[in-house]
């Protein structure tokens, strides 16, 4: 009984790993390479422990820190849908809940079905965790972007408007990180980063 | 004063991102690069969230998947030591000791302690946490060793009587997780993807 648990189990840590070869189209900080959703998965998940005071509403750090981990998994098999690609939009939902049954599905069923609803949380939520870890997901993004002198926006000619309708969304989770947000938009702009 | 908390904060999960270039030993599952330790540390700390059922004294998933998240951030300074580089180890300590220093001290003073401290427990603490937190660390590169035929310790010439000595701590976090790794290096050896 356990010895099977522990297979599924396993089963699912090694078939996550695939996570690390989904790009995403941000780079790195230091502008090397694109970034990967494993180590953007850890990094706004270490966000969350350090950010998450800025919250409208208290949270619990470390349930926001979990909904991070799990939040990108999906893409194992959706793969990474740009936030401004409108096309990818369109059937986005039906690939990620498809891809959730499935590797979610290797796990034995409780805890599938734990881990699932976790993510669901994430996707469309009320919580205040679920609001400030969307938040903390659109926020990190524009820091490397701010980084990397608005490269990605450059490459996929995404101008101001479009990123302050996207982003503005931040304020539902933090209207603090929010401002901190729209300060750093108009500074890419006065500097060239990103088109208006 | 939360504008400059906030700068802080920011400069540090910027800081952090030097992480995803930081190189470790092992192979990714499919073997298509080695892995960083960003992307090892989501993992490792998903893992947490899946297998901490199998510790030997009740423990909370999520303050293992914490500090999981954190265990690694001194190798933006210190880099990997490898497992089995006992030169390596001679001075860890000390380099990683610094790296804390300065990467945590990027943040307000009290975070800094916070974070420090937790990366501490993970370190040499006594909680059932910290116990399972160093048996997964542990764990995941067996797993990724085993998937990749044992790639990582033929490249560096490691034996089944080193990998059994360092592993054979899992049983201080999860007897029932040393047994499955046990298993899996027996396994590992009998197909020759490990010297005898």
């Amino acid at each position: 009984m356990t010895a099977e648990r522990l297979r599924q189990q396993v089963e699912f840590i090694i078939e996550i790993d695939r996570l690390k070869s989904v790009l995403r189209r941000t780079y790195l900080a230091n502008g090397e390479r694109l970034e990967n959703s494993a180590e953007h998965s850890w990094q706004v998940a270490v966000m969350a422990l350090v950010l998450a005071e800025h919250a409208n509403e208290p949270v619990d750090p470390l349930q926001v820190a979990r909904m991070l981990l799990l939040h990108d998994i999906v893409e194992v098999d959706a793969g990474d849908t740009f936030c401004y690609d409108e096309v990818g939009a369109l059937d986005k939902a039906e690939r990620e809940g498809k891809a959730a049954q499935r590797i979610f599905g290797l796990l034995p069923p409780e805890q599938a079905a734990g881990l699932r609803a976790i993510w669901e949380e994430f996707e469309t939520g009320p919580s205040p965790e679920a609001k400030l870890a969307r938040a903390l997901d659109r926020l990190m993004p524009l820091l490397h972007n701010y980084e990397t002198q608005g490269r990605a926006w450059q490459e996929h000619g995404i101008t101001s408007e479009q990123v302050i309708a996207h982003n503005a969304h931040i304020a539902d989770g933090s209207e603090a990180l929010w401002q901190f947000a729209s300060a750093l938009i108009g500074n890419a702009v006065a500097k060239g980063f990103l088109a208006d």
